[in-house]
């Protein structure tokens, strides 16, 4: 690693589907400068997430999409070597949209948290304690509203998002069920993770399954997939239940948008609800969700899962392996030595 | 009609999609005699809604299914002959799950309401005070909950749940939109019941007009139908957009669960939320409601038209004809002079 060059992977061409590693390429650019009000961020750690498949994607979404020949977006982990902000110092460690690259000169609004907790590793900023904890935690309090002896089903039980929701569910006095792929997630989800069960989708009847795994039926599902999963969990809801839609991991493309069995009686017959969130427009209440998510961290309540590969080199096929199923915990990708 | 005998509307077959007439009987029997505790009412008005082939359909539902040979499930208006319970008297005009035939032998619990603002005709404590009325009521402001300024996209607009839905949204200050099937219902929306714009669903590309009704977007959708007319709509919701399913009167069968383009994509992107709702629910706040209705109708703001057929020998074809669009209002049928 040369410290006067940033290394950057760039969006080279836009993927329908799942972005795979042919969609981006690395180059080596000059060390940026940071302009008035900016800060030059040394990134340590590179996030990956399911939604950076949104991110390039061309169809209508939460944010514009990365423009073809620009650095790929990601949340990064790093500490700031220059500051030309007041209210930032060298040598700060900070979160933020800092990009897949070795460097970057971003505005002061591009930090979204300052790392306060030190005795929390860094890396856990980019998960338990950031998007994918932050998501679990406002998901499923806020839009899933779990009351103490209810019935919680998460799908991919196992990854980032889906083991912090069951444990939250937990810690709230709910039955936590997760659903995963293969028997090594489904051991995690019972025995990393203390889900009550656990159910492999890949293998045998999913209805018998969620039968036999919820007998007072479901009253609140979170939807990391999409797909046949949720198909069969929806005919498993209680009057009254919320489905939290987070993800659609199972869903390979949506353009065209994919059929499915129609929802609306579901919703109908159960007074159920169906909602989409978005843990951006939760940005105001981060603090007490990391604080909440801090706490059970050192409590031991919250437990999580890395999955860190080594060098930026592995960032192009780093969001395909998400969809392959290739991690077992929450992926990160490391660039320097904190 | 004879005093002395008892004409029913039985279950004599269980339809798998819309009842149709050969799946009723009419017969005569002998006049009921009201037990302790039960009242025998003169049935003077039937109703006749969209959700009763769910009542009738064998497929999980939110009641029991109307056992074969069994007296039709019904709303009805009628007056009291004959009280052996102590809180109501012979000549009490009443409301309740009465059944599709002349008289009623019931408990007292079956009663929904007394009939006290008799300055609005009675059949209207079947519409637009009624069921109607009240899905319209609590499901677009409780569930849809519209603000001012705000688009309100409703489908089978002209109907009788769905002209309380515009008029209730232009009351609330919102831009209210209605689809309905044929230039006769669109202009009755526009003309009869003040919506800004009507949409003939059975003409021309559906999206754009809904583009060019809602150059703002879709704040709010209050869904009768389900189907495409829903597939289009939910193409147009904005961020924060509320759906509220109320009825899926365009689908003829729900077994097999027909299938459609899937909507968690929609609700992720938008943040938006589906939800299902049953009148039934609101049972406790149905007196606000009817107060705010019953002042709306006198002050001329909610306006409601009727279909009202003659003779109980009308019943079995009368669901079908509302799935066939044959009225253009609530449908009643009058079985006797109030």
């Amino acid at each position: 690693m040369k410290n006067d060059v940033n290394r950057q992977v760039l969006l080279k061409a836009r993927p329908t589907g799942i972005p795979q590693a042919e969609h981006f390429e690395l180059v080596e650019r000059p060390l940026p400068v940071p302009g008035d009000g900016q800060v030059l961020v040394r990134n340590l750690y590179l996030s990956v997430d399911p939604a950076m498949r949104g991110w390039v994607s061309a169809v209508a979404n939460y944010s514009e999409p990365v423009p073809l020949g620009g650095v790929m977006r990601s949340i990064a982990a790093g500490r700031i070597v220059e500051s030309r902000h007041r209210d930032w110092q060298a040598g700060d460690l900070v979160v933020g949209m800092f990009g897949w690259q070795d460097f970057a000169a971003v505005d002061a609004s591009a930090i979204q948290a300052k790392v306060t907790d030190t005795d929390v590793p860094l890396s856990a900023w980019l998960g338990v304690l950031g998007i994918n904890g932050l998501t679990a935690y406002f998901g499923l309090l806020d839009a899933g509203q779990p009351k103490p002896g209810e019935t919680v089903v998460v799908s991919t039980a196992a990854g980032s998002v889906g083991s912090c929701v069951g444990q939250i569910a937990r810690i709230k006095g709910c039955r936590a069920v997760g659903i995963a792929g293969g028997a090594t997630k489904t051991a995690l989800c019972r025995d990393a993770f203390g889900y009550n069960a656990a159910i492999d989708y890949k293998s045998g009847d999913l209805d018998a399954a969620l039968a036999a795994a919820c007998p007072k039926g479901i009253d609140v599902y979170f939807d990391n997939t999409a797909g046949k999963i949720s198909d069969a969990v929806l005919r498993h809801l209680n009057v009254g239940a919320r489905v939290v839609i987070c993800g659609t991991a199972s869903i390979a493309s949506w353009d065209p948008i994919p059929l499915g069995p129609r929802v609306e009686r579901h919703l109908l017959v159960k007074r159920a609800r169906m909602q989409g969130i978005l843990i951006f427009d939760y940005a105001a209440r981060y603090g007490d969700g990391r604080a909440d998510l801090a706490r059970w961290v050192r409590e031991s309540k919250l437990r999580y899962r890395e999955d860190i590969l080594d060098g930026i080199e592995q960032a192009p096929d780093a969001i395909a392996g998400l969809y392959r199923g290739d991690n077992l915990g929450k992926r990160l990708i490391k660039i320097a030595v904190p």
